[in-house]
């Protein structure tokens, strides 16, 4: 008999095994459950494809020493089969703007530093990410957003960096607000240094939380791959500064690239830090918010549906609970503007046919709405409930 | 037998007779022919639309009145019989966003105060506009446009107000390139009274013009009015500043009804005067520009077109010289952005199955090029020539 511990350090060495964003290791354990598949890794009995992901680190099983690591700084493996697990969607992801980020899943597992529920916590959130070498003006704007998007109970995701990341975290936990930092590196690293005791506030009031194994190291094609998270998880991303060549660029196109909304604060044409979010508006990437109203506009409402109120409560149920897996994937694949069936199907990755079973179904539960430009994810304030 | 004075005089008449825009009576002159409109409105002998026009000033003739004002301060009367007339595009308008500007075609006249050709000078023109109450941020990047703009070889066109407008012709002023200033009074009143040296070194270098008789005060529905004439005789409007309410969006907004290419300048989120920009870029009326580079890919080439390299000289020719008055207002309608058959069908005011005709004749002469989006103007550099 397995219990949930085992399913944990299955999951812990799968975490270690492979560099993230493993995505034949992935589809492997979605194929065999996690203990099976870390089985079979261990006893090097893989396919190629996993093979090559896990070929140089699949000898050796750091599992309980990563998760002693982790209970030395208050942290914890959660995983999928965790009721706080948040519910992470699937996301088929290979596009060109993702530079090869392939991810047709879920992370294995997070690693995560902070008390609470860590679905509730990702159930509304905004990411606001930006340059490292922020202006005064994009600090400015970063807080106060930071603190706006807190004060109306929606959780603040960046990446804990210098600059703009840190200014959005600060402004939400001035606010009293939960605030997620999503780490290239593991949660008992303090990154950057000058960052550890915000890090350890906002582990305090909401989530340090990472796929990388405790002691990993901070590498540059780790940011890459945690931008890929933050955009992931969050309904909408703000870029509040960017540069030409920036690491919030590339979050954006990936959040774009997953039918996230996009926003670009703009902001004077003469700052290079706002070059890049001015890019993204002429590219029709993003679109410009420069209020909260406009973010809200943008996302859709936060906090006014009045079945979904109570938002701390782990007993809170959301419109889609009672969907199967096939619906949940269709509404999944929905976002804030319309799209055709056909690219649902993709997105989603179920059948066409089944997908244009499923979104008249969807929209009958007051889920999806249909309009002149396709199906798109019907706005908060449904009243649906199931049975 | 008439001569071309007869002529001036005429309009010279017509154009005080009623306040501009004079739907009617535009439509009224260009039915009849200035002389015999003017001997009509003169013996009141005209159809009720036009009498509503011209009832409260047809007794009076001031037009060798206002032709001796004009010289007094260098100015004249340029007319569309004249050589130097712009060749004012038609430009039905009929549209909600203008305010019931209605205007379906070119001024019956232009008071005009500056040497030169004016037709050349409005051959290659970008208007930049903006606030009164700009901020120094605002004032710096209408300067730099003007001045780089100018030194490309094109005539910045502005409205000579405080603020934005002023620092525009400074800039290009600085670089030694013409530059139109639109008034709404008549071009000899020094309005603003503190601009009144700008206006004059504009003249110098450029043109002053108005399509008001000499001695017209200002007034705020005349600055509507001009705002339409600025907006058609510019290929490009750039908004550097505005308010949530200004007049400089409503410009844009005219701009954007008559198919011209509509920029703003995006600014901090934490400005008041960038607000209005914001606004217009979030309803998707006019594109992010933050450097010259961004207007000419917005605008199109400038100075590029080897065919039309020679742009100070009367002889040069337009790729569009050789077209049917049909053909042209086909393209006229064509924007930088594709429209369907029916949409440049109602902007040109040609039959449907005339501009299903035209427009492939329009793509063979390199004039209209046809996108997934409908057809849109083929971008300079054609080598197209008729004969």
């Amino acid at each position: 008999m397995t219990t949930r511990d085992d399913v944990r350090l299955a999951r812990a060495y799968l975490l270690r095994v492979a560099e993230p964003p493993a995505v034949a290791l992935g589809a492997f354990v979605g194929a065999h459950g996690p203990l099976d598949a870390a089985a079979m890794v261990r006893a090097g009995d893989v396919p190629g494809d996993v093979r090559k992901e896990t070929t140089a680190r699949y000898q050796a099983d750091h599992a309980a020493e990563d998760c002693a690591a982790a209970a030395r700084v208050g942290a914890r493996l959660v995983i999928p089969e965790d009721d706080d697990w948040p519910g992470w969607p699937l996301l088929p992801l290979d596009n060109a703007v993702t530079r090869g980020l392939r991810w047709a899943g879920g992370p294995l597992g997070l690693w995560v530093r902070g008390e609470g529920h860590l679905g509730d916590s990702l159930r509304r959130t905004v990411a606001i990410i930006g340059a490292r070498a922020s202006t005064s003006y994009g600090e400015h704007v970063a807080a106060e957003f930071g603190h706006e998007l807190a004060s109306t109970g929606v959780t603040v995701v960046s990446g804990a960096a210098y600059g703009i990341d840190g200014a959005a975290h600060r402004g939400a936990l001035a606010a009293g607000g939960p605030t997620v930092a999503v780490l290239g590196c593991g949660v008992d690293v303090d990154y950057p240094a000058g960052h550890a005791g915000l890090l350890t506030r906002i582990a305090e009031r909401g989530f340090v939380l990472s796929e990388y194994p405790p002691g990993t190291p901070p590498a540059r094609h780790r940011f890459l791959v945690r931008n890929r998270l933050i955009a992931s998880v969050a309904e909408g991303t703000i870029v509040v500064e960017a540069g030409m060549r920036s690491g919030a660029r590339n979050t954006a196109a990936t959040a774009a690239a997953l039918g996230r909304v996009v926003m670009a604060v703009p902001g004077p044409v003469t700052s290079a830090m706002s070059l890049g979010c001015h890019e993204l508006l002429r590219g029709g990437l993003a679109t410009v918010v420069g209020s909260i109203g406009h973010v809200i506009e943008a996302v859709g409402p936060f906090g006014v549906d009045p079945d979904d109120s109570d938002v701390s409560s782990s007993e809170s149920r959301r419109p889609t609970d009672g969907l199967d897996a096939e619906s949940l994937r269709v509404h999944e694949a929905l976002a804030t503007v319309g799209r055709s069936a056909t690219r649902i199907a993709v997105d989603a990755g179920v059948p066409i046919e089944r997908v244009r079973a499923v979104l008249p179904a969807l929209e009958l539960a007051g889920l999806a709405t249909r309009g002149e430009s396709g199906w798109q994810r019907a706005k908060a304030g449904t009243s649906w409930r199931r049975g």
